[in-house]
């Protein structure tokens, strides 16, 4: 005997990595009892419509969300706003509407200027990702056991807040809420200034006269190749993002820029022993960090290696 | 029938990550007649007794590299000069003396202050590792498909060379020879520094006033957790390695300052189009690691995602 779906109709509006992982997990566990989706680009939604996304594709924002209790904008952040102002007018009265962006005041800011009152708006954003992106790169698994941080704002209404709640739950999530502003201080520093880092780091060994591309590429095991997997996420969500998140990334980067001074001043004055305590303290956050099933205990993060051969004789 | 080995006696010294490594693989190839090795830790030396890393463990370098044609030292680079010192006076005339030190020439200055002429010193480095240490992490598979650079001193004899190149092809590296400075160049950039900035991020998420440690270790999956791996690695090792190779990461941090200052600014001044240029360029990078066969294609670094389970109606 199959329970009636928590939602009646579930709109996703956006299916690149984020958007289609939602879809798929929507339909595996039966979350709506219909799912409609939608995505700027044609074709994207061709592709959805072949690989079977959701239960109707829509030709636009307006018409996807048309009747739907939960819409959830799958969008760079920088066109949260737009997104909100396409849906505005379509809205069904009590309708959840969230996001997933990953910075959130900035968007609460530009949906709120567009949503209706009669909705309940409850941004979110799960801590979850990868380097890909797009409509194939999704996959159902992706939220569980992973957070997911909800900001509703002032005076939001508690049971919307709930169901959003249970909704991630059952995607496998844990969820947490905070302020907007809390939040874009603690994703700029666990998530936004790593990638500005990591970009930087491999635009820099791209570009020397010294070192060949080859070489970097061929002594990449050294430690340089952890950093390009995030160098090589989304070019425009990520633009986006330091827009949008600018003044907690600059607060970041201020305090980061401190602590590498104090490190490259201990090298220059051969300073032994303050490279030391330094380094065997941030050995004790990989620990925190497996400890709480954030990352696995698998040296070199499992990487495989093959099994040598003896030649023949 | 099994073939001669191709060396009579091989001794190691220092048994850790690379150290028990070699030991692993020497003895599951059959690449020496005898296998002797040492620490200078007691302890390391009861536990190699333990799990049986070599045919012999040898109380001190003195007597461990007695008759042997190929010894190498697997110690922290601050460090191999007294080795060089402590075995100098009792090796096998014509015998093969190397090291895997991150760093070449400092490596190559200090142990040549010591080793005698009647022997051939060729110091290699294994582009291999992963942040754990001690003799229970190393594993034979470890230099497989990876490379090992050799940076033999001029007038080498190539015969001795040859040989050596044998000896880590047979264990599965790639052998690439070059001279000591360029390859210290190449690593402060595809290692050194990679290192030193997980280093220092992490140290900066560790001592924020407005986000917690618990906070950092949560929403760690944002990226943040990528760098706590190589920010995990062994202290000794890398307070030695910053300070032989000095010069060279002291350039490379230079440059990557000037890239991180472009990208701070173009943040600052919302230039989006600085950004998405960057970000697109970087991505070229990972795409040739990858088809190099240097990391895996696998999104996330293949991190595993606990499948969905539909809660009981
Ligand atoms: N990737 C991650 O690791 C991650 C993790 C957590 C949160 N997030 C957040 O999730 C959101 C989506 O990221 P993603 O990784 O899923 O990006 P993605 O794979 O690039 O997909 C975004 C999709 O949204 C579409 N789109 C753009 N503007 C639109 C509009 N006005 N109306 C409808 N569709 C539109 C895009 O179509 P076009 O092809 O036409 O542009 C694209 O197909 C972003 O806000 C990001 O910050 C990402
Ligand atoms: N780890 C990597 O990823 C990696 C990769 C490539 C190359 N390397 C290089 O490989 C070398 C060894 O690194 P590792 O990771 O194997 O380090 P490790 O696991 O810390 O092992 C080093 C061992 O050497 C011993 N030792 C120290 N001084 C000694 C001496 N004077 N005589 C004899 N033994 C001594 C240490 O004993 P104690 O316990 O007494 O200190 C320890 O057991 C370093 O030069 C490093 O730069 C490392």
């Amino acid at each position: 005997m199959s329970a009636t779906p928590p939602f009646k109709r579930i709109a996703l509006i956006g299916l690149g990595l984020i958007g289609s992982s939602l879809a798929r997990g929507i339909q595996q566990l039966g979350l709506a009892g219909e799912l409609v989706a939608t995505d700027n680009s044609a074709a994207v939604r061709a592709r959805a419509v072949e690989i079977k996304l959701a239960d109707r594709i829509a030709d636009d924002n307006a018409s996807a969300v048309k009747d739907a209790d939960l819409v959830i904008a799958c969008v760079p952040v920088g066109v949260a706003g737009d997104v909100a102002k396409s849906i505005a007018a379509h809205l069904a009265p009590g309708a959840i509407v969230s996001d997933v962006g990953s910075v959130k005041a900035s968007v609460l800011h530009a949906m709120s200027e567009y949503l209706p009152d009669n909705i309940h708006f409850i941004p979110a954003h799960p801590v979850a990702g990868t380097e890909n992106s797009g409509p194939d790169s999704g996959f159902a698994e992706l939220f569980s056991n992973r957070w997911c941080i909800l900001t509703p704002p002032d005076g939001a209404d508690p049971a919307a807040v709930e169901k959003l709640t249970g909704f991630w739950a059952a995607l496998g999530a844990n969820v947490e809420i905070m302020q907007a502003a809390h939040h874009d201080l603690v994703l700029a520093v666990t998530s936004h200034l790593p990638h500005l880092i990591a970009y930087t780091i491999v635009g820099t060994a791209d570009e020397l006269e010294d070192v060949t591309r080859s070489e970097v590429l061929k002594f990449s095991a050294g430690g340089f190749r952890d950093f390009t997997r995030i160098a090589a996420s989304d070019p425009t969500m990520w633009r986006d993002v330091f827009l949008a998140n600018k003044d907690a990334v600059l607060e970041m980067l201020g305090t980061f820029q401190e602590d590498l001074s104090k490190l490259t001043r201990a090298i220059r004055r051969d300073d032994g022993d303050a490279l030391f305590e330094h380094f065997t303290r941030t050995r004790a956050i990989r620990r925190g960090i497996v400890s709480i099933g954030q990352d696995e205990a698998a040296p070199d993060f499992g990487r495989k290696h093959q099994a040598l051969t003896k030649k023949a004789d």
